[in-house]
C-alpha cells in the first residue's frame, strides 16, 4: 500500500498496521481532508491482510477535533456534508473487520474523543485527557456523544457533554472510555500487548464476531439473540472453527487459515 | 414567577433557579398534589430565562417516594392516572431545555430515587442513600427502575430492585447514579460548582444538545448518528455556534446571545 | 419434584431451590443433554412454589461452556439446533418468575460465562474467573456476548470477546458482571444472604417486576415508561400491594399471600 496521504501515515509492521494521524502542526485537527484520508486509509487497511490495527497520533495532541474554520460562513449543505463525512469515518472503524486499538498519548477532544470512543478498544497514557468541549462553547458535541455515551453511560456522558470539561485518563478507564491506562513510557508496549492479545486465533472468526457484536448491541435482546444464534451457528461451520474444534478434541494446537 | 405552590418552592438566584421539594412534614412524599406542582414548576422554569436548575429538598429526607395512602382502595383509573402523572413529571426533567442538577442531601427512595435518576446530573452528600424498596414489599419499583437501570445497568438495578435495600452515596457514585459525592457541609458548594460548570457557553446550543442527547440514546447507533449528524449540522449554523467559531478563529472570547 | 436428571441436581431447602450443574467429570460442559436438562429444571422450578433460585455448580469449574465435540462434523441444522437450545436455556433464567442468583466458585467460560450473565444476580468467589475465549480460537463468543455486553458495556465486552482472556472476580465485580465477590469460604453465606435479601416481600409482585424489568430494558425510554406505568398501576391493585399499603398506613407488618 503506497502512502499517498498528506495528513495520515500508514505503517505496516508484520501483521499489525498502525494508522497515524499525522498533522501535528495543526494538532491533528479533523479537517475534511484529514477525515477523507483517514476514511480511505481505514478502507485500505480493512481490505488488506493486516490482522490488527493501531490508531495513533503524532505530535502534542491526539486530536483537537473538528476544524472550526471549515464551518465558518458555510452553506447548510456544506456543513451537513462535513458532519456526514465525519460519521462515515467513525463508522468505518467499527465496520472494518480487524480489531482497532486506539493509542492515546495526549488530549483527545470533540470528534477526536469520538474517534477514540469509536475504536474497538483503547489504551491511554496517564497524561492523556478526554473532552467533549462543545457544551461550554457554542456547538454542543452531539455526534461525539453518540459514541461516548454508548461506552460510559448517560450520567457521565451528560457531565462531559454539558460541562465540556476534560476528564483524566484514570477517570476514563474507570468509566470504560478506555480499557487501560499506563505511564507514557509504557504506552507502546501496552498497546502492542493489547493488539497482540486481540489478534490471536482465527482472523475470519474474529471478523464475523466483530460485525455481529455491533449489530446485536443495537437490538432488543430477543432480536439480538436471534441474530447472534444464527451467526454463531454459521460461524461454527467455517474452516477455522472446525479446525479449532478438531484441535481441541485431538489435544493439539490449531492451524488457522492464512488471512485472505 | 409567583410562587403559588403548596409543596414546592421556587427560588431564582441570578441565572440559576432552585426548585425545592418543600413538604418536610411528610418527608416530601410525591403525592398527586406534589407531582402536579413539581410538573408545573418544571414547565414554568423551563420556559423562563433561567440557564440552569437545581432540584433540592427541604427537611430530613430528599423524598420518601409515592404517597401510598393515595393508592388505597382506588379504582384502576385513579391509580393509572397517578402513575401517569408521575411519569409526566419525570419526563419533564429531561425535556426542559436547561441542565438540571439534583442536590441530594439524604435518602431518596422509590419515585424519589427515580427523581434523582431523571435529573441530568446529581450530587450527593455522603449521608445520602438511595433505594427502590418495592422489591421487599408488595409493589415492585417498576417505573423507578426505568430511570435507575438506564444509569447503573441491569446487574446493579436488579439488585436494588429485587432486594429493595438502600445503597450509600459512595456506591451510587461508583455505579453512576450520581456524578459526585461530598461531605454534607460541601454539598451546596459542590452543587453550585457543577451547575456553574454545565451552564457555561451558549444556552441555545446546550438546549439543542440536551434534547438530541436523550433522543439519540433511545435509538440504534445508525439511527442515532443520522439524527445527531443532522442536529449537529443544524446546530453549527445558529448564531451562537457561528460566534464561537468566529471567536475561535479570531482568538477572542465569544459573546453569547442572551437567553431568549 | 423428582430429580430424574443425569447432569443437573435440584435441591429444595425451604423456600429456596438450588439448581446444580452436576457433571464435574466433564467440567459441567453445556452439552445438549445438560442444556435440555437445565432448561427443564428451570421450567419445573419456575412453576414450583420456590421463591428464589440459586444456580451453582459441582466440581473444579463452574462451567467449561459448549461441548465442542457436539459441533464436529455436524450438519448446519444440527449446529443451529444446538445454539437454539442454548439460547432457550439462557432466556429461561430471565423469564422464570423467581429471582435467580448465580453462585460462581470457579471459572465460568464461554456459554458458562453467559449462564452467569443471564442469571438475575451473581456472587463470585475470589478464585472465580470469567472468559469468553472464542476470540483467541476459531469460534467467536457471539451469543455469550449478547448477555455479557448487556451487563458490562461495549468497551469491556469487546476486550473480553476479542482477547478471549479471563478476568478475575474483582474485575468482574467492578465491571458489573457479578454483584459481589467474597472469599470462597464465605461464598455460601454470601449467596444465601443475597438470595434472602431478594426474596423478601410479595412473591407475586416480584414476579411481575422481574418480567417487566427485562421487557422495558429492551425498549426506548418513552415506550419503556408506557409499559412500566401500566404494569405499576396494575401492580398496585394486586392483593399483596394493597396489603402492603394497608400495613404501611396502619403501621403494622404486612401479611403476604402464600406463593401460589
Amino acid at each position: 500500500m503506497a502512502n499517498e496521504f498528506q495528513y495520515v501515515l500508514v505503517e505496516r509492521e508484520g501483521p499489525i498496521t498502525t494508522i497515524w494521524l499525522n498533522h501535528p502542526d495543526r494538532l491533528n485537527v479533523l479537517s475534511r481532508q484529514m477525515m477523507l484520508e483517514l476514511t480511505e486509509a481505514l478502507g485500505d487497511v480493512g481490505a488488506s491482510s493486516a490482522v490488527g490495527v493501531i490508531l495513533a497520533a503524532k505530535g502534542r495532541l491526539f486530536s483537537a477535533g473538528h476544524d472550526f474554520a471549515e464551518m465558518a460562513d458555510k452553506s447548510p449543505a456544506e456543513v451537513q456534508s462535513l458532519f456526514a463525512t465525519c460519521t462515515t469515518m467513525m463508522t468505518a472503524l467499527q465496520t472494518m473487520p480487524q480489531p482497532v486499538v486506539a493509542r492515546v498519548h495526549a488530549l483527545a477532544t470533540g470528534a477526536g474523543c469520538q474517534l477514540v470512543a469509536s475504536a474497538d478498544l483503547a489504551v491511554a497514557a496517564e497524561e492523556a485527557t478526554f473532552a467533549t468541549p462543545g457544551g461550554k462553547g457554542g456547538l454542543f458535541c452531539t455526534t461525539p456523544l453518540v459514541a461516548v455515551a454508548r461506552l460510559i453511560g448517560r450520567r457521565r456522558a451528560l457531565e462531559m457533554g454539558m460541562s465540556g470539561d476534560a476528564i483524566d485518563a484514570r477517570t476514563a478507564a474507570a468509566w470504560g472510555l478506555v480499557n487501560d491506562v499506563v505511564p507514557l513510557s509504557n504506552l507502546d508496549r501496552a498497546t502492542d500487548d493489547l493488539v497482540r492479545r486481540v489478534t490471536r486465533g482465527s482472523v475470519e472468526s474474529k471478523a464475523i464476531g466483530k460485525r455481529a457484536f455491533y449489530q446485536q448491541m443495537d437490538l432488543a435482546q430477543p432480536e439480538a439473540y436471534a441474530l447472534a444464534t444464527q451467526v454463531m451457528a454459521d460461524g461454527a461451520l467455517i474452516v477455522d472453527a472446525q479446525e479449532s474444534i478438531a484441535a481441541f478434541i485431538e489435544k493439539r494446537p490449531p492451524r488457522w487459515r492464512e488471512p485472505v
